[in-house]
């Protein structure tokens, strides 16, 4: 990848590779989860918590092979008497249909390992059946040209009782070529024994690893793809699909409408029936039903828009509540503040949070008028049915039913522009003059 | 569609499918247009009137069949003489060219029918023709397999001279699996009179119907392709024509240029050597010759941009006429307003149109300075060569040749600032202090 | 084309076609250049001169053949010994590993032709080989069918000894249909004369020339093509790479990273570990390592962000420095100017630079803090650790360590805002009375 960043950290739709195989698992519903952690095992464990702060990490200090990465669960799993399924954290696109086949698989058989018939099967190991059984895997560079020109790969993914896989582990030898501890010498291990093995097949797309920047980007592609068309399924309507960036914790709910070009960041729901307008970008953000954001608005973290509410064009609003049916249509910054029901916010207007230290609060009650260009000094709170008059700085409080108004008459110079104008141009002749 | 609303009201590029089918049968020049309407017959009904209030809609209260749907067209058409075609909602497709060819087989064949060479015919009714004459169609279930191995295909659209056609259908019958009327029959039924019937054949592009939000996002995307084409085809600069997004009545002028990610709602005209930069979003506005707007431009319905105007980044313009020449750059709201001729409007500037209640109105004259982070409470007006300091609210109307000037005189206290940044920065120490 | 300008100077990536072939001849390190022009001699002659004062122009006045073209340039080339390479303005896309291997070709050739296997050779002149040697070239209509069936064409590059070159264009005749001198002849010629001439192949997207609106949109798509895939294989983190546009100059380092949908114009540099947020828009801008650009912001030329600046949404910067750690993050004009060091710039601030016929600067100090939409009235400045309270008009400058404040006090109306909403309201009741 070159980056001194675990791999399983690198992020596809804004979650780290990890999270997406640990999402993937949950539809196991798992007793324990288990994360085996090499290279960089401080931020993989950290990653893994912020997760769920319940999975357990097993450092793996030496590299020595898949067996032996998987053995290093062990006292993690001890007395444990159900079944355990090994998942790569590298491999993020594991759909739950698959491992849902494979827990299906595990009631006829003893060992149960995923394959995928690949296009080009190139040097990806082989599953060796017989009929619907699983004989064992070859490596490719063990493989007779007759198991080459098989097509069934192994994926890696590989699931058995807890205790019947450290057992088979234990009997793994590294008398190879590369002195590893190979997890797929299990399967002739297991036969040998007596004990089943079958093969669950999934598209080879679910397989796919990630290995560099270019095969991030395809994986981030491919996640796009899925997300959107998923999204069309439950009913959301999207005008450029193609065009939509999710997160992969976006929820978009049934009869919402996205326009081209939104991206959405983590931490992102938005209800039915809401419209999110070109150009938009949301993270952290609640939109609720019936809500118009954009075109051109940017939701950062906290902002939470109630029913009805309207977020207009060059508008960004942070750690925000805005009240049902309010307004905030123009060219505003709205950042650590509440606005109160169907509020007005003129064009322009900023809640002035920040005093170059610390963070201040503005609140403004429901039914107010906040004029064009109202500066609101925090901390500063505008009353119900209260307005400010366009222009005002405002850094009082505002009772309610109240005009604030903050700012110079108006005076007329006449002919004074016309004057200005004239010196002007007398100047810039003279220049042009001087130069010529 | 999973939706409530008519299946031809969904939109491609912000048309309804069912204003699609009724554009290109303009190019037939039809003496009248009867659209046959069950499911949500009201609503259908007013959108075929917003395209031509002189349509008229026939009632299918029961759903008893295509020839039945048909059969509802006849007293609209009562004593009509002429030809008559039959166009689906549903399919927006059909090109102005193959309506014509339709209209030309009519000379040499009492009936025509619309066919196309299907890739996969899968289940849809054959075609099936001797030599150059059509014999008869046949729906897929009651095909034999030497006819299911046929791939010409119906696509429904058939024109006879009306009288004939409603002759034909009165002779349909309803003996079948579904017990509907099929407007297919009509063909087996001409021949048995002794009238001759033919093919028109078409792209299987053309044909195709929308039954599902994935489908309509395709017919979207087909739609964007064949626009985008034909614009570079006329002569438009398109840096990325992929990123544009063009409503079914954009027009854009010969040697005007459009930047990557602009989209184009409807309504929208933009002349010759007009440049529309990259991330600009256009609405029911008018751009003319040698205007420059965006990036991040916002023109929303009424905005006229007349010869030579700029519009820039940050700018939102509503209802208002930008003269020749006159210039909008920078993070500006201008709604509800007229701009004269060679004015230039300063960053930050906002038209104060809506008071809460009502929108007002602002007048600016020509060769006028509008100075930064004006705000224009309106209705006011500015006038010729005028000008407005830099930070001034504007309430009262300004005179030609007048400087308007509303701001406080600004004042410095020495060491204040100084003063301020520390206690502040004390006040963060000793919080801190607090927490350690 | 359809346009009035030379063909070779249309854009790829904001870039004449010409300049991409003169950059790409750049490889050779040559020690003239020479570009003979036609057509529109002195916009080419212009454009030539901006990529490089040293080129020399031949004019060919008749358009008599290739051969006749490049004769043009024997003057310039007069009693000059090395090695002379033909390239076409209209190619813009030769590799210079495809250039090094013609170089490196003429070693042993004393003539090297660049060819290369069309997947459809359609009327491309052929290249006729006999083992590695090069006979003749043929063009298609001159060619025997057996001819017609080899995949070998011609690009037109051709290498020669400059002598050797202008001594076999002198042999080279006009008697063919077209009445033309046609470069190729020279190969026969050579041959006739004993030297020895080769074929250096390579990829027919190389060759590709350009003749319509739609062939320049494909080859500015495959422009981009390569310079993202580049961009990848360099380090760069790109989320969705066939979203970034790319200028032909436009340098990224290592480590940097570029959210999706970001354009590029001419003459930006981003350094290392530099963010560029979606929706971004740069050009002539120089972004420093550990900066933050975005979402939302535009860069014009003259922008120079220094390390770990912020750069935010909705914000606009032109010629200005802004220095190390400043922040500018919301709704902001800067043009013109120079901000300090760890100086923060409020929501809505604008440099009023413009007096309507001048530009003015605009200097602010290390460490100051400019309060929520102040207006800096340039010529102007603000010091070291100064502040500027929200919502105040700067005209004269603020010594280091004051507060500038220029504001009204803020007076509180109570009762008025109730007072006024009724009064609205109750004009829109009659307004609406008097409708029904």
């Amino acid at each position: 990848m070159q980056s001194d960043l675990p791999k399983v950290l690198h992020k596809i739709a804004h979650a780290p590779m990890l999270w997406h195989a640990l999402r993937a698992g949950l539809v196991l519903e798992p007793e324990k989860t288990v994360v085996v952690a090499g290279h960089g095992a401080d931020l993989v464990q950290a990653s893994a918590h912020e997760f769920d702060p319940e999975i357990q990490i097993a450092l793996q200090t030496e590299q020595l092979g898949t067996a032996h990465a998987v053995a290093q669960a062990r006292p993690a799993l001890d007395g444990f008497e159900g079944d355990a399924i090994v998942l790569y954290g590298d491999t993020p696109f594991i759909r739950e249909e698959t491992l849902a086949a494979i827990t299906q698989a595990r009631v006829s058989n003893d060992v149960v390992v995923l394959g995928f018939d690949a296009i080009d099967p190139g040097r990806y190991g082989r599953l060796i059946t017989d009929g619907d059984e699983l004989m064992r895997i070859v490596e490719f560079k063990d493989a007779s040209p007759l198991e080459r020109s098989l097509r069934l790969c192994n994926s890696g993914v590989i699931s058995a009782k807890a205790e019947v896989l450290f057992d088979l582990i234990d009997a793994v030898g590294n008398n190879n070529a590369s002195g590893e501890y190979y997890l797929t010498d299990i399967v002739a291990i297991a036969k040998s024994r007596g004990l089943t093995a079958g093969v669950v097949r999934c598209p080879e797309a679910e397989t796919l690893g990630v290995n560099s920047r270019s095969e991030l980007a395809s994986a981030e592609a491919g996640f796009q793809t899925l997300a959107r068309a998923e999204l069309l399924d439950n009913g959301v309507t999207m005008h450029a699909p193609d065009t939509t960036f999710l997160a992969w914790d976006t929820v978009i709910g049934r009869d919402a409408e996205v326009e081209p070009y939104v991206i959405f960041g983590p931490g992102v729901t938005v209800e039915s029936e809401a419209r999110i307008r070109a150009f938009s970008h949301l993270e952290g953000a609640h939109v609720s039903r019936g809500a118009t954001v954009g075109p051109y608005a940017r939701l950062r973290p906290g902002a939470e828009l109630a029913e009805d509410t309207h977020v207009g064009n060059f508008v960004e609003i942070k750690n925000a509540q805005v009240h049902q049916g309010a307004k905030v249509n123009h060219l505003t910054y709205i950042g650590d503040a509440e606005i109160g029901e169907r509020t007005n916010i003129g064009a322009g207007t900023i809640t002035c949070n920040y005093d170059g230290v610390f963070k201040h609060k503005t609140t403004i009650g429901r039914d107010a008028f906040i004029g064009s260009s109202t500066m609101l000094v925090a901390p500063v709170s505008v009353g119900n049915e209260a307005m400010t008059a366009s222009g005002s700085v405002v850094t009082e409080n505002v009772p309610d039913g109240a005009l604030a108004i903050g700012r110079a008459k108006q005076v007329s110079k006449p002919g004074l522009a016309t004057k200005l104008f004239a010196m002007l141009r007398a100047k810039k002749a003279k220049q042009q003059a001087q130069k010529d």
